[in-house]
């Protein structure tokens, strides 16, 4: 049991577009490269700094960089010097900031679709800036919501006393607030259900060792640093009731594109009959891809692995793998939990 | 297929005990800790620099712990200023550096049989110091030979153009010389049979990062370095033929103690029916434990894993864990390829 009381007032909104005294739309978000060791926040007017923060990982997780790319369209409409004529182009740079998450693409389609209807009807670009201001806004709310809707619906999947693995960061920090995987944690820690939670450390980038282990003793979840070669050790030892993780992509059939090393723990889970769960809201589903086999997977600098390169040694570096959808117990929505199988009723 | 020659002769030999001009005892490794930064050689004549270099992993390895603790024995009777009161208090210092590899145990037990009887018979400490020379050395030449074995039968089981998987550092830098998972390899490369080895990083300490990449990249193996928790992606895209792994400790009925994550890697093989091969010399096998239940596991310093702490955030850190038998394709010996079930027959 937990001995302290959930102290989600702790944690900072990781992104939100504001307007300063001026009435001028500003992104602030934290750019968590600096975590655990500072929270830097960031103030932004520029969309092409959003673009470079999505790219380098000063914001990450699908739902967050959906969010910020939404808000890399507001900034471009608010942006005196961008023009009309660049509207395609620049739609087209925020969305492709990175591949693999679908959340990115499917809120530059939404957002800039209003944009394109309200250029079509003439609108000016300052009107725009204001109408994609208010978007974002409902963006953002919409995404804790959400996030708070799939914790309760997660929440009843956990027994008491619950000893829970997460991967990577689907946590506040991978969204506006909340969480995805670790809304689910917060729900369930409310409840007194949380014993402890286990965080794989998440090579290369450290996802588990700098953020998630950050966030959940911010808001006074007890909470284990593992590397993530220990936790088959950890299963076996019966330290681990059940898997909660993330996802940036899960196709029609239910395979799920999330952080590198995420299908390695579900193989794991799977031999040791714990349950693995994956949360993440409808927004995450591309009913456009029957299977995982058709989903990008980001392959990135081989320097995340090996700063000091070694003569003759190569480096292979995905961001990404698929956990195909028989190893998945439930896929945890906004709509409540779902077996991949019954994925198609959402459609 | 490689296209360069193996290069073995690129080696440094790992350790070895020697005489000086002035005829001192000075044992001489590689301080692996520098490494791949620096090949840096140490020399001492200092038994507890021995100890101290097993236990701060300046030499690491099973084989290499055992040779090395051996010189140690040696190295305390060549000390002018130990006196034989003492002698049963060293020996278990020695014996104890480290816990869970048996060839550390066994090595000293072995050599201070002999320094035992030598003592009975009324030997003078300067004696048996140069009995305990002799012994050492035949213990490594003994140790390079084994492995020699070893990679000839091992290099049977891969087929032509064989892709394989390693954890960890089982190679030369974990023996006097050549390496028991890596001299499968290395023998089976000059055999024109490797066409990549994979390695993973073996986090915390970063073995596979550091040691493995760096070795055979010197000796011209093809070599790509993932991280622990890409495996599983990697056997499911098809680029893994077979895992071979090193020892620590291997019980009565099969089950191998191992560098952490070494389970994890033969859960996923036995998922995607890859064999997983463990490659040890008899010297590990200790048949006084009957299953791998009963082995010590090292716990070792959370600032390996988190070197920065984090206020809230504990750290599980074993430094090994135990792959039970029924995941063991074969175990390759300097007497053959076994069966875990079939290894009572060496008892």
């Amino acid at each position: 049991m937990t001995e302290k009381k959930l102290a989600m007032e702790n944690l900072p909104r990781t992104l939100e577009l504001v307007k300063d005294a001026q009435g001028t739309q500003v992104f602030r978000y934290i750019d968590e490269r600096f975590l655990p060791q500072e929270l830097k926040m960031v103030e932004t007017t520029s969309w092409m700094q959003v673009v470079d923060a999505i790219k380098t990982l000063a914001v990450r997780g699908a739902p967050a960089i959906g969010c910020s790319g939404a808000a890399g369209v507001s900034l471009w409409f608010a942006d005196p010097d961008t023009s009309l004529d660049d509207f395609e182009s620049a739609m087209d740079t925020i969305a492709n900031a990175r591949p693999t998450a679908v959340n990115l693409s499917w809120a530059v389609k939404k957002i800039s679709g209003i944009a394109r209807k309200a250029m079509d009807e003439g609108a000016s670009k300052q009107d725009i800036a204001e109408l994609m201001f208010a978007a974002v806004k409902e963006m953002e709310a919409e995404d804790e919501a959400v996030n708070r809707k799939m914790g309760a619906y997660g929440a009843e999947l956990l027994n008491e006393n619950s000893n829970v693995l997460t991967h990577c960061n689907a946590g506040s920090l991978a969204c506006s607030f909340y969480g995805t995987a670790l809304g689910v944690i917060y729900a369930a820690a409310e409840q007194g259900k949380i014993n402890r939670v286990y965080s794989d450390e998440t090579r290369p980038v450290g996802q588990g060792a700098r953020l998630t282990v950050w966030e959940l003793a911010k808001a006074n979840v007890p909470v284990t640093l593992i590397c993530d070669n220990m936790a088959a050790s950890l299963m076996a030892a019966g330290q681990v009731d059940a898997v909660v993780v993330g996802a940036d992509r899960i196709t029609a059939n239910g395979d799920t594109a999330n952080k590198i090393g995420t299908y390695g723990v579900a193989v794991l889970a799977k031999h040791h009959g714990i349950p693995f769960y994956v949360a993440a809201p409808l927004s995450t589903i591309d009913f456009s891809l029957e299977t995982g086999a058709q989903i990008p997977i980001e392959q990135r600098n081989p320097s995340e692995v090996l700063p000091m390169p070694i003569q003759g040694v190569d480096v292979w570096n995905p961001a990404f793998d698929v956990t195909p959808a028989e190893l998945i117990a439930g896929i945890i929505t906004e709509r409540g939990v779902f077996k991949p199988t019954e994925l198609d009723q959402l459609r």
